[in-house]
This record gives C-alpha cells, structure tokens and sequence, in this order.
C-alpha cells in the first residue's frame, strides 16, 4: 500500500503499476511550483517526488530503488548483484548521457549538429547492443531499464515529430523500434502515458521555452 | 576476496578496504588510456574500473553498491530503505550538482563567479545540514555518503590551496571541516590518498590543462 501524496512522473508511476501499489498522483505545475513540492524536495524543487509514510524521497532512479525495496513482488532489478549493477550503469547512461546528448543534437547550432548527432548515434548503438536479442532490457518482461528508457520510446519521437526532424529513425534502430513497438503494447506503459495531444501540446510548449531562453 | 584486477580511484579503494577484500590497484595514465581501460570501459573509457570475476563493472556509485552487495559485512549503505534512500541522493547530489558547482566557482569569469559562488555556499549549506550533530554522514561510522564526498575532504582544499582563492572555509562550514578533520584521521581513508606532493602536482596540471582548455 502506498500512503500519502505522490507527485510523479512517468517512472515512478510504471514501477508503481508494476508491482500493483495504489498510489494517488498530484499533477504539478512547474510554471507556478506548489509549496508542497518546494517543502518535499528543497534541494532540486522538481519533479519527481515519491511521498510515503509522511516522508518524502526525489530523484527518479533514487525513487525506483526505494519502490523495488519496499514492494519486492515483481522486482525490477535483477537478484544478481553483477546483471543488478549492469542495469544501474545503463539506466545511469541514458539519463544522464542520452538525454543530454539528444538533447544538445535537437537544438545545436548548424556547424556542430553533425558532430553531436554522431555522439547520439553511438550512444544508441550502445543500447541497440544491449537490448539485442532480448523482448526488453530486463529480459523476458520489463524492468528498471526499461522504465528509465520509457523516454526513448515515448518522448523521443513525438518530439523529433514536432521539431520535423528524423535522426531517431527504425532503418537507423531496428532494435530499438521493435522493442519501442513492444513497450507501448503493455497496458500499464499506456496508462503512465499522457493523452496525445496533451502530450503533443507539452512538447510543443517546452520547445518554444527552451527556443526563447536560447535567444 | 577480489579475483583479477582492478582499474580504480579512491572511492572504490576505500570501500574494499573497508570491507578488507584484496585487490591488485593498477594506476592509469589518463592521457594515454591502456588497452585494458577501453576494452574494461568502452561506453565511457573513464576510470574508475573494478574487475571482478573477470567481469567489469563502471561508474564509481555503481560500483559502490556493487562492492556492498558482494561483501556484505561492514555495510557501507543502511539497512533501512528510506535511510538507503536518503544516502543515494545525496550521493547523487554530490557527483551530480556539488561537484560541477565548484568546479564551475572555481573557474567562472568574474561576472559570474559571484553567482556561482553563492550557489555553491547553498549547495554546501544542504551538505552541513544533513551531517549536523552526527560523526559522519553514515552516523557513527563512515558510509556510502561519506565515500563519495572524499573528494570534499580532499580534493577541495587541495584545490583552492593550488589556484589561491578561499571560498571553502572552516568559518563558513565549521561542521564540514570537523567532519574533514576526523574522517583524515581514519587510516584506511590515508592510504587511499597520494602523497601530498603528488596530489599537488597532479592537481597542478589539472588546472593547466583546464586553463589552456579554455583559451
């Protein structure tokens, strides 16, 4: 049982559903940040925030641990201590070294595009490597890198969509899309998921943002 | 016991010593990266490296929790899972956001030094609160916090004795340097340490390099 508040994204919301705890999940507008999420995490002010019994805990991937520890049905690290720090160093990876990278290929000036698009293009083949010949990164059913990488299958081509852009694409990633095709087969993965044309307007909203703050 | 080799900084020394489990340390020469660190490490080519079993494990708190979980007297992390929560994050947020900010204090132009500067005292501030009234981070003992801001106790003064500036001061944070000056006098925290002569020369052209970097 989850008690208390959660004020969550997609992450922490997956790894919940996974092991079936019910939790109630507070929308947070980042524009105009609540007091409740100041006094929860005072040393970042973001999202995501886990609260349970009365306590709070952020950073998404601190969250993960904490929720699998807690719940331990349906684990989503693997028991062994080597295969649980290799999904450590992959989920490491991808959020602090993907994300950074696509994210610097989505918006870079023209003369060094090519170059970090290229970076982009090795990182990805690095999780193209890992993931092949597996259903998902944690085997025969999903977990913890997994849930990291639900960015990659969710937020990285609704926002090359919106920017008009194709660096992410299936001839490039055949793994990557077959498993992105199976990821968003399961229910609960679509249920973590926001509508489309919230997602779509999300998307497009922080894209003008991150624009003006570049002028 | 640690079968093979091991490619490591201080942190991960330390914690096997703390532990007692043996390991062959072998020193890499960053500017001209070994064989072994590129097959060992091939995604980020950086040390630190543990080998164990003949399989190698990267990132210095994936290793961390690697070496607790293989060892497992001594804990290095607490039993409780919110106390483990709580040592990841601020791991996480010394690796992460304490670091960086020095670093970027450090060698910020004048116009944003102040700035930056200020950032670091808060970030330095949220440190002395979480330690305030214990011995250690860990509590009475040194723990996975404690390892991972090694480089607070080291590094830090090292560095602004190098490059002349005083912003990390024992008036400023008279409960972090009561923490610098019990966790030196622990033993198996020295040999971890280069000789004071090396550590400056090493810091030395570190800052050079960093300097002509930047030109």
């Amino acid at each position: 049982m989850a008690h208390g508040q959660a004020l969550l994204v997609a992450e922490s919301q997956l790894a919940l559903k996974l092991k079936g705890v019910p939790f109630e999940y507070i929308e947070e507008d980042l524009s105009n940040k609540s007091p409740e999420l100041l006094k929860y995490n005072p040393v970042h002010k973001k999202i995501p925030v886990l609260v349970h019994n009365s306590k709070s805990i952020a950073e998404s991937q601190v969250i993960l641990e904490y929720i699998n520890e807690i719940w331990n049905n349906n684990p989503i690290l693997p028991q062994d201590p080597y295969q649980r720090a290799m999904a450590r160093f992959w989920a490491k990876f991808i959020d602090e070294k993907v994300l950074a990278t696509r994210m610097k290929a989505n918006f870079a000036e023209e003369k060094e595009r090519e170059l970090v698009t290229e970076e982009f293009f090795q990182q990805m083949k690095f999780l193209e490597n890992e993931l092949n010949g597996k259903d998902f990164f944690g085997g025969e059913t999903i977990g913890f890198v997994d849930i990291v990488a639900i960015v990659v299958a969710i937020w990285f081509p609704l926002t090359q969509e919106v920017l008009g852009v194709e660096t992410f694409t299936e001839e490039k990633f055949p793994v990557l899309f077959k498993w992105i095709r199976k990821i968003t087969e399961i229910d609960v993965v679509n249920e973590c998921r926001p509508p489309r044309e919230k997602h779509l307007a999300y998307v497009k909203a922080r894209i003008e943002d991150l624009k003006s703050a570049s002028k």
